[in-house]
């Protein structure tokens, strides 16, 4: 058995207790996250969500690059969202390496260096401010007044503001 | 009060009864997941996840673009994941709208047509099958035996594979 089989077995005892089949395809909240992918992050735990209420937008570092911005603006634009939750953490793997070091490393190992960046990062506050920043600057994402960072604590599972 | 507000009362919760402060960056079960942001399809509660299992990634339809392969890379060789789980769903927003449609839409609201394709697709079946390509053809990420496709029923909460 896989780790991917494991995790079917665990995703068809969630379908015999289904119940939430005619849910509508808008976020009931008006929200979407945008979210490390860190495995010590659970975004629906943490926040309380339940099925139907924020889109989830989750990659290396929550960073907020070109496909962030298509899917806000998808979100947006498309299904009504009106307020944007960021969220990086503590202990971050992007903290660990720079985009330098770990082209260098792809093109030594494939023979081919990444074209894009890989989005490290030194200061977890000022990634997040970044992170505003880019959507807040973005043309093609209309409602901006509402999008607020924060750092969540692995060790300590606290949410904390970015000023 | 706005739904941030709300979802952020909820975090608190979260902290106070938290008790996973000692998990490990790497995910325990070697798995990255790649999902569409969409609000009715909630990844840990589907495949039964906790904190610390695996890397997930969401972002508007489940999509594989330069970000996600960014993120796999990462997740891949400096996080000692192996295993890919991708999921699209039923009633998904982007069934709904053309590429070309969406970037007229923004343009003649904005008057800038945006640079990125939109990702829409017409057939859930080739699009996963669409992303599993895109992972197999990318020089980026050296685990490409165990990636799997799925498309997960919002009506009835069931996943089935996609061959």
């Amino acid at each position: 058995m896989s780790a991917t089989d494991d995790l079917l077995a665990n995703a068809a005892v969630y379908a015999r207790d289904f119940d939430k089949g005619d849910l509508p395809l808008p976020p009931a909240l008006g929200v979407a996250v945008v979210a490390c992918m860190d495995a010590r992050l659970n975004v629906y735990g943490l926040l309380g969500l339940s099925e139907g209420q924020a889109h989830v937008i989750r990659n290396a570092g929550g960073a907020v690059t070109d496909d962030e911005i298509r899917s806000l603006a998808i979100s947006q634009r498309l299904l009504g969202t009106r307020e944007i939750i960021l969220i990086h953490h503590t202990d971050c793997g992007m903290l660990t390496f720079t985009d330098d070091g770990f082209k260098a490393q792809v093109a030594a190992d494939t023979g081919i260096r990444p074209p894009w960046a890989a989005e490290a990062f030194t200061d977890l506050d000022e990634d997040v401010r970044q992170s505003i920043a880019r959507i807040r600057s973005s043309p093609f994402i209309p409602h901006t007044d509402a999008v607020r960072g924060f750092v969540y604590s692995v060790e300590k599972g606290t949410l904390t503001e970015v000023s």
